[in-house]
């Protein structure tokens, strides 16, 4: 496969990742489908590192998903985070959960922990065995070289990446109870790897002192307001992970509920970082040239209104009126009436940009069609929908629907 | 813009389609927006015509759909249907209304007859008023020249089309208690006029002597079997319409209930010809190269079957995929998977044609890469998937997506 162009989208600078104490990491090249690139990550985690997760919904997850998501129920803590990319690890059935379990082990190993503490996540070829073999020498290896410096987060980031076209970190820091605690992440967005599907993997680490069921908590929470808000083409994958590690290091005060007041900078701070490692993703979205923000207003709900907007956002034919620079909002008409929640026509109104294009249930009689298409030809477009009918609100991040996604899905066994 | 090839899935030969009593069909230029070309479609209809219908779930429906639900509620019966593309008169507020009422009201005095007893269809550019005085001398003349023969159906299913391809007709015979009786059908599907969105929209006509309450419910039961079983890209338009007209003039015995026993050869062919309009809509789809027939079996129900055969059909990665060529299995287990419908991974099996292709939750091992390869290749592809946990079955239809599709919907200003 060629080096795909960097998406124009692409910030056009690297955050510089700060340590974050408790954390090292190392990436490694166990080949396990790439040559010439680094396909696995190790993370270090000191001991006493709590753990939350969130998954993909899907009815069909792969064998690490279902082995973190027993791991977090044995609450055992984390001590080692083992990412693959090349080889998801789904659909393999008997297979596949022995791969996990060998992963584990090895990592155990390394760690000097019991494998219910490490965490592991795969990406790349979906139903190819997987052999974890590969990770014998490996991850002893990189435990013994991990690092918590700089340059160690971006090679982290990049590790991961399977079609990507840039790496993806973000940072912040907070406040706890009078203690600065540093919040970390990296992401890796839809790529695509034959024969295989998008998937979605984040992990945050912070060095705040955070019990379980707290993480957990502000995890669920940030999540859906910033990753439950994205979609590049609707498609959810097998492998969708996002992890949150606590190492406590920054030895802030204890702190035993979500709702601690003392939490507001600290859960300020984490929203923030995901909605940006969110955003990085739709910006890498498969064959994307225009970033896309849905704005829904005026719904009878916050979830009405996500759904609504998830229909704007995920509609083929409003997704290639924006790849052809159409402000064609008769389309998003047509995709606000099959979201199937209460919307009233005659109510409608529509913008893009600062352009109000359609209002009470027809055209926008000052609606300037210049205007609009200034609007269109920029990155970064909003498109705005008032319903009309309450105080329900949503925000979703999409992109456009290219020739070069359809080339990027189907077009590389040609 | 230019002519677009003719589809490669369409039929090598339209069929002729016979005469209808009591039906009588013409077709016009009345300049709606295309020029050198028949843009409006009036069908004449005898006294004592049933008719029922089926519209567009869009909360957001066009000033037609509304007009046709409220006429169907008069239970005045149907003296003309009158159709046109170029302008789908939706999203157009209060003129839209009025538009509606004029076209009524200038068909209802060339048919001699209330405005109730008016169908009306349109099809083509959203949120653009529609000038319906230009019916004023159109639609008279229309019913001075209506004929009955075979070319005036083919006419008729040319003069509704936008950017679709070929015309689209059906026919078939059926007895009811002894008497012989005629059903045909026109539609039109997904094509796109810019500004605009998809559009599907089919006209039944059949001699039988059948009550606005049967039709109704053979209508509906047709339906879930055809046209709601078909997606090209699952954006629904606000103005899908589905009409039945039964003329009455074959005589047959008066039938009160849609479960009489004597209904079984009519309901049999009226499904028959639903379907057999649906798939042409699918050969027709916008870009489309392959025909694709999405078969769930196993599952727990038949609503369950029919969400996971649509979450399958309208995956962008599945459609990428059979664009492609690609037998790629693991996105079928992903649409499974997104469904949010139950199932089992380790009980899934999936074939692409008759080449089963993954079993029991992992790649079967006897699969042949070049088998399913060659399954691929053909213009004409099917993709089952039994889940293994009950009896629910589903099939529905659709077309791969490919550069062309996004060409068409994204690039014509460009």
């Amino acid at each position: 496969m060629s080096s795909p162009q960097i998406s124009p989208l692409a910030p056009t600078t690297q955050p510089s990742l700060p340590e974050i104490a408790g954390v090292r990491l190392a990436t490694a090249q166990a080949g396990i489908r790439y040559k010439g690139r680094t396909d696995v990550l190790y993370v270090a985690l000191d001991e006493g590192t709590q753990v939350a997760g969130v998954f993909t919904r899907s009815r069909c997850p792969s064998a690490p998903v279902d082995w973190c998501r027993s791991a977090l129920e044995a609450k055992a803590g984390a001590r080692a985070l083992v990412v693959n990319s090349g080889n998801a690890n789904a659909f393999t059935g008997l297979k596949g959960r022995e791969a996990v379990t060998l992963t584990a082990q090895i990592a155990g190993r390394a760690a000097a922990c019991a494998p219910e503490a490490v965490m592991i996540a795969s990406t790349g070829v979906i139903g190819e065995p997987l052999d974890a073999t590969k990770f014998g020498g490996v991850l002893a290896d990189c435990a013994a070289r991990a690092e918590p410096g700089g340059a160690a987060w971006t090679e982290a980031a990049q590790a991961i990446m399977t079609t990507d076209t840039f790496p993806k970190l973000a940072t912040r820091t907070a406040e706890i109870g009078g203690s600065t605690v540093t919040i970390n992440g990296i992401a890796k967005g839809a790529g695509m790897i034959a024969p295989d599907m998008a998937t979605m993997l984040s992990f945050v680490f912070t060095d705040a002192a955070l019990p379980q069921t707290v993480l957990q908590e502000l995890l669920g929470e940030g999540t859906k307001k910033s990753f439950n808000c994205v979609t590049v083409d609707g498609d959810t994958s097998t492998s969708d992970t996002l992890l949150l590690f606590a190492t406590g290091a920054a030895g802030s005060d204890p702190i035993e509920h979500a709702d601690d007041p003392r939490l507001q900078s600290f859960r300020t701070a984490l929203d923030d970082l995901l909605i940006e490692l969110a955003q990085l993703v739709a910006r890498d979205g498969e064959g994307a040239r225009k970033l896309v923000t849905v704005r829904v207003e005026g719904a009878e709900s916050d979830a009405s209104a996500h759904r609504i907007a998830m229909s704007i956002a995920n509609s083929p034919l409003v997704k290639t009126a924006v790849a052809g620079e159409d402000a064609n909002w008769g389309r998003v008409v047509m995709a606000v009436g099959k979201a199937g929640e209460p919307a009233d026509r005659d109510r409608l109104a529509i913008w893009f940009g600062d352009v109000r294009v359609a209002v009470e249930g027809a055209r926008d009689p000052a609606y300037s069609e210049d205007a609009a298409s200034a609007v269109m030809r920029a990155p970064e477009i909003t498109v705005r929908v008032d319903l009309g009918l309450g105080q329900g609100t949503a925000r979703v991040w999409t992109c456009d629907l290219t020739k070069a996604y359809v080339e990027i899905n189907g077009d590389y066994r040609s």
